[in-house]
């Protein structure tokens, strides 16, 4: 019960998010980030290396001139799986200790799937990743879904935009498929968590990830640490109001962002574009079947300079700055990564959602925060959650899911 | 250097803020929250207690039927002095560990006083209250702003509802002043501490607390840590925009919550309807001067029932309630703790901050957030902010202003 609560356990876990945080770092960098006896930073690097979690990845020259050993996290010591389900796909990666991806496969999948077809397809991308590779050992799993998560139980509330899935016991079942511990965590939030370790909010301690997709999702960090709320339910800026008189939105309210801006709002858009004769190339992308049009296809469309594609396009990116704006008069992040579908669609998109932040944040907010797009691709959530799955080892603890309850017995579950 | 890194220094800070944050403990129930070893635990209670920091507070009977001390902050270790300058007044608190009022003291300020004519008057306060009282020691201030500061400097950047408020070092001021440690900090944000320590927050680690005055800003707890964003800036809820295309703010953008719902905004609607002719009770009230009126007025004119005082507290609790309910989207706070002038004039401004949330907030989130209403009165940044200031004290550093620069030489100013 006490394991990691002491002296020892504190300076483990901060050598080790140090490391990971920064990618790498001397031992003199990390006496000096924590005001720590260098002696005290070699012995527990020592221990450290003798788990086999550190690795030395190269020497640099001090300014004094002096040579320093550069150390890493130590991929081959253990891998991890990440599956993440999207609206529209799922994905499944294997990582190493040091986020290196191994392997990876995913599925395309259509809205409206059965919810055991999807698990279905979940299982066989694990199974099929799991079973391609020996080494480095697969300590943990993770799933991320879009929405509602009781990470205590591992359990998947809802995912609004996936018709009928409620209550999915994901620990319960992969746990049982897969033979090792298995957490489950919302999907901005495993993307945010990626941007961190791996991506554009490297060294951050305050920022916000938005993943722009189907639908709209956050994950944030505040003073360096992710951020889940008092229940779990923290980053819905899809469902901040933009409009109280706009259109009803599958959450039960009316105007939230992702009635306006969200892939879905915007292929919705289109396709009354379409029906009401726009002249527009996107009569010809979709054959002329207005309920086929895809916010993808809009993507395409504008990168031809369609002009009505574009419209729809600056009008999203615009709400998407509004909410992002406030958000960041809140939160005061000094990064925020767009990632998702959209934003992969073009700069279009993404210079909609810039200005419109210059427009309405305010300036002294403003100048302190940079506006990055992901380079993760489709892949940032599923990398994410791979690492969170090796927390757990990081810190110390027996198994791998932190924060979490580890048994894998499945018969707690309902 | 190395104080409190160690797993003393954890556990001393560990105990202590539990105390805090509960009010009173059992050396049994600090054991069980962190997993503690008993006999680590009576250790280190033991020290606190010698450094005269815990004090027993009574005996409680457990549930195995043995007795138990219950442990509390010791009031009479130290106290410290909380200035908070609001657009309207100046408030000064003395209050012991505990949190224990011993004094207070305020002046009323009007809106366009001179910068230096304010820092006089805060002086006063600050000297008058100081030699007032021989017992317990004095041993740190905090000031507390509207506006942007640095906290490490000790500096007030900005307060934008005070003219020519800009850069102000309050820690060089004070400290020369009082001889004291002396720390600035937002007041939104040590009124979000006061609730936190000693009002409707207690206990909870999600959580936001709106400051409705003048104008309106807010502090937050993300995971159980008081959050000031990646630039020190965070908690502009009055600053997030509810119509792009509304009226000029004083920030420079347009349509900003505090154009619609702060005092000031209320104020001006009220002065516009009297010059409009509106048929009200505020005609009277002022004289028929326009200029005169005060949300202050309206609240009183909306007690008697007036519908026009009564529209503008609905409109103005309303544009609140939305712009909570985005914030509350976002954040998942299990609490929103409402305070300042506009909450304290009655049942009509709160009543419709409480329906906007209701109405414009995913009921997933919803159903486990309460919005309760602040006890503290007015003096609630104030005592925030003398708790903010005894900081140090707890964390067991030399002086008091934690997280901060705390020489009292001056010569490092500007």
């Amino acid at each position: 019960m006490t394991r990691g609560t002491g002296a020892q356990g504190a300076a483990r876990r901060r050598i080790l998010s140090f490391i990971r945080d920064n990618g790498e770092a001397s031992r003199g960098e990390i006496a000096r980030a924590f005001a720590m006896d260098k002696k005290a930073v070699s012995v527990a690097v020592e221990t450290l290396r003798a788990e086999g979690l550190l690795a030395v990845s190269g020497l640099r020259e001090s300014r004094a001139g002096r040579r320093s050993e550069s150390l890493s996290l130590n991929g081959g010591h253990a891998a991890a799986l990440g599956i993440d389900l999207g609206a529209t796909h799922v994905i499944g990666v294997l990582a190493d200790l040091a986020g290196t991806v191994l392997d990876r496969a995913s599925y395309e999948i259509r809205p409206g799937l059965p919810v055991d077809l999807i698990l279905t397809q979940m299982k066989t991308i694990a199974s099929r990743l799991l079973s391609a590779r020996r080494e480095p050992v697969v300590r943990a799993a993770g799933v991320c879904v879009p929405g509602f998560i009781q990470p205590e139980e591992g359990i998947s509330l809802v995912a609004e935009n996936i018709n009928g899935w409620r209550d999915v016991h994901i620990r319960e079942v992969f746990q049982l498929e897969l033979g090792i511990p298995v957490q489950a965590e919302d999907s901005s939030r495993s993307f945010a968590a990626a941007e961190r370790w791996l991506g554009q909010a490297r060294g951050a301690a305050d920022f916000i990830a938005v993943d722009i997709g189907y639908g709209i999702g956050m994950g944030m960090y505040c003073g360096g640490v992710l951020q889940r709320g008092g229940s779990w339910k923290s980053g819905e800026i899809g469902h901040t109001v933009m409009d109280p008189e706009g259109l009803p939105c599958a959450c039960g309210g009316r105007g939230c962002l992702e009635t306006i801006a969200s892939g879905r709002a915007i292929a919705r858009q289109a396709a009354e574009g379409i029906r009401a004769g726009r002249s527009t190339l996107l009569r010809d992308l979709t054959k002329g079947i207005p309920e086929a049009v895809t916010a993808q296809d809009v993507g395409i469309a504008a990168s031809m300079l369609d002009g009505y594609a574009i419209s729809l396009l600056v009008d999203a990116g615009s709400a998407v700055g509004l909410a992002l704006a406030n958000a960041s008069a809140i939160l005061n992040p000094s990064v925020v990564v767009l990632g998702g579908g959209l934003v992969s669609s073009g700069r279009v998109f993404v210079d909609a959602v810039k200005d419109a932040v210059r427009r309405h944040l305010m300036p002294g907010i403003g100048q302190d925060m940079r506006i990055l797009v992901s380079r993760l691709g489709a892949d940032g959530p599923a990398r994410g959650m791979a690492l969170m799955a090796l927390e757990g080892i990081l810190e110390g603890t027996r198994s791998a899911a932190a924060g979490t309850r580890t048994s894998v017995s499945t018969s707690d579950g309902g």
